[in-house]
């Protein structure tokens, strides 16, 4: 029997890494920091990719795909960038390889690039440098474009899918002739990344706006959706950067307006990665495994029979087969695990712990009297159903265990959202549970890096529904004209 | 207005660039040898890689994602896999870049990898390395496991989708417990990118075996599809390699069978790359643009109406719209042209550019008449249809036009299909035109080699069906038992 899942109780970090792992959703590699998604995770990523691409084209992106390496002297054109981004990074400063004296391989020395390049950690600066050949006239714009790529952060601490070297992600960078359009083209995006995590990842999401300090470097404003996990710890799910002209001016991108006049490009970017999978594990899974929103689940359904001998056997499987068939073409993912090397225990274990929405098990008796049996994944909930007119029913029922997992984080969510009126209460709150707590702050980078250092606590952001309310920062007692969301973060 | 295209009978190297940056598939970057795929040209590869991913589900493929980086030392593993990859890539020293002296940014020498790491060329030694952990019995067998990346091999001479430094492709590694069934696994890829290339992208290819010469480094057997472009030279569309124990040794991949002994696994891997987006460019396309096939064309119809006056622009957007709304109904892939920037003209020479596979023109006359014009990309025929029930008949059209593009392709091919022997007519052959050449050769390298040097033909494959025939080698009129396909080649 495969290694058992620490309890969450006991550690939840430990829990996490045992379910990736023992889910097969990835994989520790040899090569330090960077992950292997495994083919059940990237199954999960496949159908996250495809219902945000869909999202991406209804609202006129279109994708394209740009260079891997990021020439170094680009990092210094713009130059808040350059701070946040191209420090820890993978550097690429060879081109060749040559037999070495004692039978292995070493760099060729002479094969040193002019230029080193930069595999890029995001790309921003490559794009807005091809933007300048691409963009003439007011005709040009709006360019909306999105790429699915992978992206290197040289890491020190990694975690599977939450903090790793390489990761896989999406990066739109739009162009457009005003702010107030760039402006409208970055919330609507924050509002895709918002539907998305709700339809599809029964993720309840904050939507807000970023302190300079947590800002994306080279952006005027970072909008972000900020999601609660199981133990307190907030995750930033996304985020959609209003740019103004910062790139647009290190790449010299100008534009011919309506007016004849030239004119600086205004520029967005927004993306998602990869960490959307330790998201979705770290919000609605259990001790026993996964717990998927059937909406993402790669398998929806699975029929296990119970078989009672050979006889059982053959009866089982024609039956069971006869179920699966009518399921797919009702349009469900369903597997049919007829294998007969596992008892039945087993595979109710393994559907648990891949988070299978709906498990069927069909026993003789079933057959007998055309009853089978239901088990919900979320509640554990048993029902005996009857097999006539079966689809509609799961359908039905995969809709509702989608709206009860997103019901249940919200619940969990608005329970963890606390208030703070003085230091002490803050503090207390952190100690008990986390969770978001809300709070006055005077508005000062200085302040919000001793809340960070004293409790590690930071900014999640500045609700985008927040009220103007007076009052006093929590840690200096300064005047504050609204409050603020803080919480410990993955 | 935008340069014009070169013709191909004047320039065909020359023809292939211009159509490939007038059309919008790609374009240079800042990055030697690294291309963009802008949003049309990603458009078709989006329908490629769909399509191929479909067909490799349908044969029991999953997906899944291994690291960018293989440390250095992976590579001295397999002794023939060195040589042919690990030579020209790009290498990766450093994790660190630092503030320099002069305001830029320079590489920290602090921060120098213990091991130098080279973005994957291709996954075989990073993805055996792993499977070492995840096959342990027979329990285990088959894996069949696809992913789709970019890969990176420092080029010299590049050029746009044919050759360039970073690539996009499709990588299949799979492990059995036979030889046989590794076998079989190879040839049906290898019938998966035969049917792929004739149903999707109108392109017949022949099925042929890879001299030791022409082999992947570390494969047993490469198979592959050669293609023909209409300069007369060969393409490589894809390959599929029987690798047999070579990596499982290398990297002490074992599994225990029914018997309980304990064996080294067989493998496979097997890809196709952006490089297709080339040959389906040269296939096809013609002096005033694109010629795509209508299952991997973006859009499949265009529809242009004829405005005359601002009257006629109010009824010719209300049909158009009406026809537009009836064809995407019925799955086409429709746009409606209906922008008053341009002229008609215009959007004909564009839509020609642009390779759509059918054009509709629409004006008032046809508005009173009921009918409308209908041009195909392929053949250039102007037809006049009745509105009435246009989607069928625009849908059987379509058809029509996907069977025409692969039997012209067909038809170009066994034209240029030759059969060489001696030397003269082997010579004369290639500079009368090129083509496939079929002849007889002595089976050895060397001679394959001194042929290379003295015409640049080299031999793509030992066909599939090839018939048993007693010969004499074209050059050393050494004995043979078969022939072989030549070709000059890209």
């Amino acid at each position: 029997m495969a290694k058992e899942i620490t309890p969450r109780t006991q550690d939840y970090a430990q829990w996490y890494n045992d379910l990736v792992l023992r889910a097969g959703l990835a994989d520790y590699s040899a090569v330090r920091g960077c992950m292997i998604i495994k083919p059940y995770g990237f199954a999960i990523w496949e159908r996250i990719r495809d219902a945000l691409d869909g999202m991406f084209k209804e609202t006129g992106h279109s994708n394209a795909y740009f260079p891997l390496f990021i020439p170094k002297s680009f990092f210094s054109r713009e130059a808040t960038h350059v701070d946040g981004f191209a420090k820890e990074c993978a550097i690429v400063t060879h081109y060749r390889l040559r037999n070495g004296k004692d039978g292995g391989i070493e760099v060729d020395p002479e094969a040193r690039l002019d230029e080193e390049l930069i595999v890029r950690p995001t790309s921003e600066t490559i794009i807005w440098n091809t933007y300048r050949d691409w963009i003439q006239s007011y005709r040009d714009l709006p360019l909306l474009i999105n790429q699915w790529a992978n992206v290197v952060r040289w890491e020190m601490r990694t975690r599977l899918f939450l903090r790793t070297t390489e990761f896989l992600w999406q990066e739109g960078h739009t162009a457009h002739a005003t702010a107030e359009e760039a402006v409208e083209e970055t919330r609507k995006m924050l509002e895709v990344y918002d539907r998305f995590a709700r339809e599809w990842m029964s993720l309840p999401v904050i939507k807000g706006v970023k302190t300079e300090k947590e800002r994306f470097a080279g952006a005027i404003d970072t909008y972000c959706i900020e999601t609660l996990m199981q133990d307190g710890k907030a995750l930033q799910a996304g985020t959609s950067h209003f740019l103004g002209q910062n790139f647009a001016k290190a790449f010299d991108v100008q534009f011919t307006g309506v007016d004849g006049e030239r004119e600086f490009v205004w520029a967005t970017s927004w993306g998602v990665s990869t960490r959307l999978m330790g998201a979705l594990v770290m919000a609605h899974s259990d001790d026993d495994g996964l717990v998927l929103p059937p909406r993402l689940a790669p398998i929806q359904v699975t029929i296990i029979p119970i078989y009672k001998g050979s006889e059982s056997q053959t009866a089982l499987r024609e039956a069971g087969a006869r179920l699966e068939q009518e399921l797919r073409s009702a349009g469900v993912r369903v597997q049919f695990d007829h294998d007969d090397n596992h008892r039945a225990g087993y595979k109710f274990a393994e559907s648990e712990l891949k988070g299978i929405p709906i498990r069927l098990a069909l026993g003789m008796r079933d057959l007998e009297q055309g009853t089978i049996e239901v088990v919900r994944r979320d509640t554990r909930e048993k029902m005996l159903m009857q097999q006539a007119d079966l689809a509609p029913k799961i359908i039905h029922l995969l809709e509702a265990i989608q709206v009860n997992i997103y019901q249940k984080a919200l619940d969990f969510r608005n329970e963890n959202m606390h208030r703070a009126d003085s230091w002490e209460e803050f503090e207390r709150l952190l100690d008990r549970g986390g969770g978001f707590i809300s709070a006055h702050w005077d508005g000062t980078s200085e302040t919000e890096e001793l809340i960070k250092e004293r409790t590690k606590a930071t900014i999640r952001c500045i609700p985008l529904d927040n009220p103007v309310e007076s009052g006093h920062c929590i840690l200096t007692g300064a005047p504050s004209r609204q409050r603020v969301l803080f919480a410990r973060a993955y």
